[in-house]
């Protein structure tokens, strides 16, 4: 069994929000929020397309808008909540940071983190999974249908 | 054999005068540059401490500035030069910018992206190692003895 807190649909459901504006923007619908003592800290969403940048995935941008926040190089005490597994490179910049703890809802068969193993986090980063999932999940699989039309 | 191109020694440099400039700032001396038709598009150091941001790597900063300058997500053409081996964050990174080549100096055994493997990179991205290496491993040990001192 796995125990979440209870701000842990709060959380995500905010994370999903960011999502959308992700959507709306015909981006891959991708969100996240990093959560400190109970409180956003920083929000974000994927802007590759945007940017024109391949590493401007929702938790590279939330990543560093908590370190700015906080002024310190290191999360300690923070979630990161995001809608989709973090991918490898995501994965890889969360180990920089020690993050403590990390909520994901869709899985990402092919390009997520889970694939290259847990060696990727930080021995100090905890991981919940399938957070949300329907919601997270359906919104990539609404994404891609539209862009199959 | 390894073949080099002509320039691979000039660009190495040039990554390593970044790895110098991080070095004078106290940061982890780390540099890198992206050449793309025989010209440095990007250019960018270490600069973790100096922006309290653990995601702050040469590398990560060098491809965000190239696809910058190109307008372009992917990295077509281009080759990446850092003076050490990326880690799995900045390997995952150049996975999604699809680049052509990275040619790395020293090897980083503990935190390097060859430990998880070369499944992190592109298949379209090849790999030149240890290029360069005594300059590029004698800066980091010089400042990692300045540190101990």
């Amino acid at each position: 069994m796995v125990l979440h807190s209870l701000g842990d649909e709060y959380f995500m459901k905010e994370a999903l929000k960011e999502a959308r504006k992700a959507f709306e923007k015909d981006e891959v619908p991708v969100g996240a929020v990093i959560v400190c003592n109970e409180t956003i800290i920083a929000r974000a969403h994927n802007l590759t397309e945007t940017l024109n940048d391949a590493t401007a995935h929702a938790e590279m941008q939330a990543l560093t808008a908590a370190s700015n926040y906080l002024g310190a190089k290191y999360l300690k005490d923070c979630t990161l909540y995001v809608t989709v597994e973090p991918c490898n490179m995501c994965a890889g910049a969360s180990y920089w940071t020690q993050i403590s703890r990390i909520v994901y809802g869709a899985r990402d068969e092919k390009r997520g983190f889970a694939k290259t193993g847990n060696s990727l986090l930080h021995p100090k980063t905890s991981v919940s999974k399938g957070f949300l999932e329907p919601e997270c999940s359906g919104l990539m699989e609404e994404f891609f249908r539209s862009k199959r039309k």
